[in-house]
């Protein structure tokens, strides 16, 4: 398990949250029961409602975990310079990167985030807002700067995350890119898709190369 | 009902396909019994048997179907011209589009795949082959023309369809733009994506506009 995923909690807390993770993103959210998380760890059913109240917390848990580790690595690629263009490619690349390197939590907040109750989905969604107004931000403050061409950037952002988003449905590691090629040609679709005209090279032929 | 999902069908067997494309969507497949789907058309649980053999059997009609429909607009798509330019603007408009018009079907065909089980997953992976193929051939004629300037078409070719199909997760009746205005706008992030130079014109600004 990832660090990011089980900070905070125990190790039989955390052995349970992957093996939700393993079940929910294979078997889905109904397709799991608690008793089958607790055999998976080898404890009775009793154990899992030590740690989590329901199924619904453990699905709860993955998904605001999931998210609020990507809005964190967003911030970050935002800090790492004052420029759009080198945000913008570092954001697209780490979201890119994110969703090929964490599949299976990715998938469980995707397909399964309807089964959320009406609060814990306000949550996530308030914490989805915030990763798509830090990527129109940072569009718009481009656009402004006279370094992107794009008609509707909020748009453009919703499309890179998008795509972003959709590598978890797609990615395998025994294909033939990696984590980080994939993010780092998804840098370039990115700047592309705002229109800044010159990225020029293409980064992801030169592994050590930025734009 | 749309009729390219009912073609063929009884108007019995319409009407649980529907049943069953609103419930798999917001319940999902596994929330969704036989007996809940025949209260939705006011029928016995064995109504359903006569028409299909098990809720498996409904839900790999819902994605075939669809799978299908969605491989002959885009056929059509790139049918429409000889120019790479043209038919990769045509086919990313219709993709984009189509995830608008249909968003319980799309939800459905990504979100409960999972479900099938070998064979019929197998059935609907060829299709989707086939869509991706579609796209790529394009890209490379029109790299190989001159046209476009992109180092992995066939990942642009992912990248577009993911875009499209992210569609169905976001979209409202309600949201500030319409299945077309997202359509033009996704046709010109696909084409700047394969580094296409000269899109010049925003076409969703301008709706009777093409590129």
């Amino acid at each position: 398990m990832d660090s990011y995923l089980s900070d905070g909690l125990s190790a039989e807390a955390a052995l349970l949250l992957d093996a939700a993770i393993a079940s929910f993103s294979t078997l889905g959210y109904h397709g799991t029961t608690t008793r089958h998380l607790a055999k998976a760890v080898a404890k009775s059913p009793a154990a899992v409602y030590m740690h989590y109240e329901s199924k619904h917390e453990l699905l709860f848990q993955i998904i605001v975990r999931g998210h609020r580790a990507l809005l964190e690595l967003l911030a970050a690629a935002a800090a790492s310079s004052d420029d759009p263009v080198a945000q913008l490619s570092a954001m697209a690349k780490t979201h890119a990167e994110f969703h090929a390197r964490h599949v299976a939590v990715a998938r469980v907040a995707n397909y399964e985030l309807h089964n959320l109750n009406p609060e814990a989905s306000e949550t996530v969604l308030k914490l989805r807002r915030q990763i798509a107004d830090q990527v129109s931000d940072v569009i718009r403050r481009g656009a402004t700067a006279g370094l992107f061409d794009v008609a509707d950037g909020a748009l453009a952002g919703t499309a890179i995350l998008s795509m972003g988003i959709d590598v978890s449905r797609w990615y395998r590691d025994s294909g033939r890119l990696g984590p980080e090629q994939i993010g780092n040609a998804y840098a370039e679709f990115a700047l592309r898709m705002v229109g800044y005209r010159n990225p020029g090279r293409h980064p992801y032929r030169t592994p050590r190369g930025g734009i």
